[in-house]
C-alpha cells in the first residue's frame, strides 16, 4: 500500500520550512513556578534570550536572508517591546503565544482569558496575529473555537501530522489550519536545562542528526519542517551555529521553501480552496 | 563453561525477529492520566499513530515484504477500526495489548477485566488472538492464568531471557509460551517525550547501536530478537528510516527468520513437542 | 606540584583491574518498593540476572581466563544456589552485599541486622566473604566498625579514591581496606531502566567512551580500575560484547594485574606492612 | 542588522578565559540534604574533591602553566583549610561561595548571613575574595546589594549575557560587575551522579563538543568564555584529561586571555572607566 501525504507547495517546492521562535523571556521560568519572579539567577536563562538571544538570531537570519516566525507571549511584547520592535524592522512575523506562558489546558476560561490579554497585549504593539502556538502545547478542547472567534488563520499546537490540515469546530464549522510541530523538532528537550528539573543538555551532533533526518524524510514525503527554537537556547552561541548548519544542510535540497506561519497557512488555504488538499 | 541457548529455528534460521508494534494510540497517555482525555495537545502525539503512523509504517512494510505483529488494545480497537482493518488487509498479525492500556498488574482482577473486555473488542472486529503483551510490561500474577483460561498461545511481556520458553502455571499446568522482550529494544526509552515526563529524545545512531549490538550477540547465541516499536513513536518520518536501516542490516547476515509473534510461538511449540527445546 | 597516588603493585603492575558484579537479581527491584514482589513483569529483569546473565558471564570469563568478584546478597544465595555454587566452581570470589538489597544508611541497627543476616545466608553456601560492597554505595556511620567486627578484609562501597586506603574506626583502631569505586565506573547509571524511575539507555560507544578514559588516565596514575557490573544489565547480549571490547582495550597496555577483590586488598594489606603505601 | 557584543580585552586578546572550580567538597551533598551527613557513602563523592580532585588538578594546572578561581564555601575553607592553602600557594585566586553551600535564594536574610559567616572562614583563612558565586547559580534579589555592601568587584552567579557587564542597584548606584556563565558551560549537568537524583553521565566527547563549539562562536563574538568546574567532577581521573584536551583546544587560537575573576573584573572595570564598554 502507498499513502500520499504530500502537499503541492507554491512554485514546485516539494517541502515547507518553518523557522520560528517561541519568545518567552522570564515567562519561561514563571509560569511554571510564580516563586521565580523573585529569583533572578532563574530568570536570567529568560533574560538571555530577549537581551542576547533575539538580536543575534536576528543578525543570523538578516544575513542568511531567512524569514521566521515569533510567537511572543503578551507579558514579553509589554516587557521587552524593544525586542518586538526589533523583530518587526527586521520584517519577520509575530504571532500570537498566549499572555503569560501559563499551561491552562485544564481550565478553558483561563485559557481563553489568557489568549484575550495576549491579543491586547499584541494589538496595542500594533500586531494582528494570524497565528497562535500554546505553551509546551498544552491545548484546552476551547481553545480552537477560541481561535475561530478571533479569527486566527492558523494554530501551530498539535503533533498529529506533518503536513497542515484543517481543523473543523464541535459545530461542523470551519477552524483554524493546523500547522503540526513535534518535540524532536524543539530545541527545548535537546538544550533546556534547570537545576529544578534538570534534563541532559545534548551536543549540536545530536540534534542535528535528528533535525536532518526528520528533514530527509519530511522532504521525501512532501510535508511541512517545522522547527520549534526559543531565543534563550537557540540564542547561545553555539546553538546559533547549530542553526546555521541546518540551515546550510536544508539548502543542499533543490525545491524548498523557507516561509512564515502566515505565508504556509495562506498557501495551504489556497491550495484548499481550488480543493488541491 | 559453556552455556548454550540457542534454538533449532524452522528451515535452518540461526535467529527469529519479530518486529512488533504497540498501537495504543491515545490510550498511550489516557492510561497514566486520566485528565489527558481533555487535553487535545497530549492526545496529539497518541493520534498521530494512528492518523500517520500505522499508514506509513504498513507502507514501508509492504515495500520490504516483511511481515509484522500488532498489539491492540481494544479502546483502540473500537476507535480507529479503520487501521485496524488496514493492518488485518496487509497481512499482519494482530495480537491482544488489553482495553485501556492501564497498568493494573497491582489489581489481578482489573487486570483480567481489561484482559476480557480487549477480547471482546478484538473479536467484534474479527481478530482471535493468538497472543498477548502487557501495557509496558507490567503483569500481575494472575495474568498467564488468564491468558491460558482464554487459550492464548504466547505471552510477550517478560524480559528474562532471549529465546521462547513455556510458562508453567501454580497448578503445574502449560501456561503460555513466552517470547521476551527487553526495554532496549524497545523505541520509547530512546525516542518517546512528554512535557509531564521529560526523557532525552536520542537520535537514530543511538538506538541503531543498541539494536545492531544486541542482534549481533542474539543471532550468535541463536536466540529471538523481538523489536517494540509504537506507531507514534516509530512512525515519525526519522524513525521509519531507522528501522529501514535497521532491516537493512538484519538483511545483511545469513539464516534470519523475520515472523510474526503467532509464528514464532508456533514453531517453539511445533518444537517443544518434537522434545527440541 | 606533583601529587603522586601510584601503588606499587605486585610484579611491577601499574594498575590493578578489577572485574566485580554486584548478583542482586529479584532484590534490586524489591529493595525500592515491596509491591514488586507481585509484579512478575518487574522481577523478569533481575530473574535474567540469575538465568541467563550469570551463566552467560561466566562463559566469557571463562574463554577470556579472568578473574571476577560477586558480591551476592543473601536473598540472592538462598533464592539463587545453583548460580552461587557455579560462580564458586569457576573459581571467582564471591563477596557480602547484604542481605535484601535495601538502603538502610540512616538506620544502623537495620544495616547491622541486614549484614548479619547475610552473613549466615553466605556461611549456609559455604562462603566466608572478604570482603563486602554495600548497596548502591549507600553506608552508614557505623558499617566499617560492623565490617571490622566480623573480621572483613576490605570494603567496596566508598568513591574518595582511585587507590586502596586504610579506614581508621572511631577508636583509632583499624577498619577494613577500602577499595573504591565510582558511578562513571558502573554499569548501572548507563543501562538500567526501569518505567517508574525511567533513565536514558546508553549505546556501548559511550560507555567504552568512559571507562577506557577512565581506564588510560588510572593506568597513568597507577591506581586501582574497579569496575562495578551487574548481571542482569552487563549480562545483556550486546553488554557482554562491550565487557569484551573494554577487556581487549586493556590488554593493550602492558603491566596490567586482573584480580579479585581479595587478591588487591591482600596485596594492598602486605604493600601496608611493608610500609610502601 | 549587526549586533556587537566584543569586549577590547587587554592585549588585543579577543576573548577571555576563565577556569573556575566551585570547590563545594561534602557541602555539595549536605545542602541539598541533612541526612547525607550520616551518610559517608554519599559524602565520598564530595570528600573526593578534597582528597584527589584537589591536588591532582592543582598538578594539571601547574604543568600547563594556567591561573585559576576557586570559590570555596566557608565550611569547605574550614574543614579543608590544607587544601585552600595549597591553591593560595600555587598562586590561583579564591572567591566566596556562600557558607555551607544552600540554596537560599528565596530568604534574603538566610543569603546575606550565609554570605557574611562565608567570608569570615575566608578571612580567618587570610582571604579577602574579590568575587562571588551563589551556590546553583540561585540568587535574591537583595544579594546584589549585599556584595556592594561587603565591597566586592565582581559576582560570577547569573546568565544572562556572555561579556561581563556592570550591575546597578535598586537605590541607582554601582553595584559588581557580572561574569556570566551557563549550564552548558558547568560539568555538573554533564557528569554527577547521584542515586537520590540520577543524571547520565555523559562522554568526553560530548562536553567538548559543546564547550568546543560555545567556544568557537564566544571568540568570534569577542566575549567572556566561563567555564564552571567542581574538583569532585572534573578532579575525577578521565575528566582532568577532559579539561587538558579542552585546553590544548584553546590554545590553537590566536589571542586568547587565560584570567582568573578578578582579573577579568579588574579589566573591565578599567574598560568602564575609559568608556570603552
Amino acid at each position: 500500500m502507498k499513502h500520499d501525504t504530500s502537499v503541492p507547495w507554491p512554485n514546485g517546492a516539494r517541502c515547507a520550512v518553518m523557522l520560528t521562535f517561541d519568545f518567552d523571556a522570564e515567562t519561561l521560568w514563571t509560569s511554571r513556578d510564580e516563586r521565580n519572579w523573585n529569583r533572578p539567577g532563574v530568570l536570567s536563562q529568560g533574560r538571555y534570550g530577549a537581551k542576547l538571544g533575539v538580536p543575534k538570531l536576528l543578525e543570523m537570519l538578516s544575513e542568511e536572508g531567512l524569514p521566521a516566525t515569533f510567537f511572543v507571549p503578551g507579558w514579553t511584547v509589554e516587557n521587552h517591546r524593544d525586542r518586538v520592535d526589533m523583530i518587526l524592522k527586521e520584517g519577520h512575523e509575530i504571532g500570537h503565544h498566549s499572555y503569560s506562558h501559563k499551561w491552562v489546558a485544564d481550565d478553558p476560561a483561563a485559557e481563553a482569558e489568557e489568549f484575550e490579554r495576549g491579543l491586547a497585549s499584541l494589538a496595542a504593539a500594533g500586531v494582528a496575529p494570524k497565528g497562535f502556538r500554546s505553551p509546551a502545547g498544552e491545548v484546552s478542547a476551547g481553545l480552537l473555537a477560541t481561535q475561530a472567534r478571533h479569527g486566527l488563520l492558523y494554530d501551530s499546537s498539535l503533533m498529529d501530522d506533518v503536513s497542515p490540515y484543517r481543523h473543523v469546530l464541535a459545530d461542523g464549522s470551519k477552524g483554524p489550519i493546523e500547522l503540526p510541530w513535534h518535540w524532536s523538532l524543539d530545541d527545548a528537550p535537546f538544550a533546556l536545562f534547570s537545576v529544578a528539573s534538570p534534563r541532559p543538555i545534548f551536543p549540536n551532533s545530536n540534534m542535528l542528526e535528528i533535525w536532518k533526518a526528520e528533514f530527509r524524510e519530511i522532504y521525501r514525503w512532501g510535508g511541512l519542517f517545522d522547527l520549534v527554537m526559543h531565543p534563550q537556547i537557540t540564542g547561545r552561541p553555539s546553538r546559533i551555529a547549530l542553526l546555521r548548519e541546518m540551515v546550510a544542510f536544508i539548502r543542499t535540497f533543490p525545491s524548498v521553501w523557507f516561509a512564515t506561519g502566515a505565508q504556509v497557512a495562506e498557501a495551504w488555504a489556497a491550495l484548499e480552496a481550488e480543493g488541491k488538499v
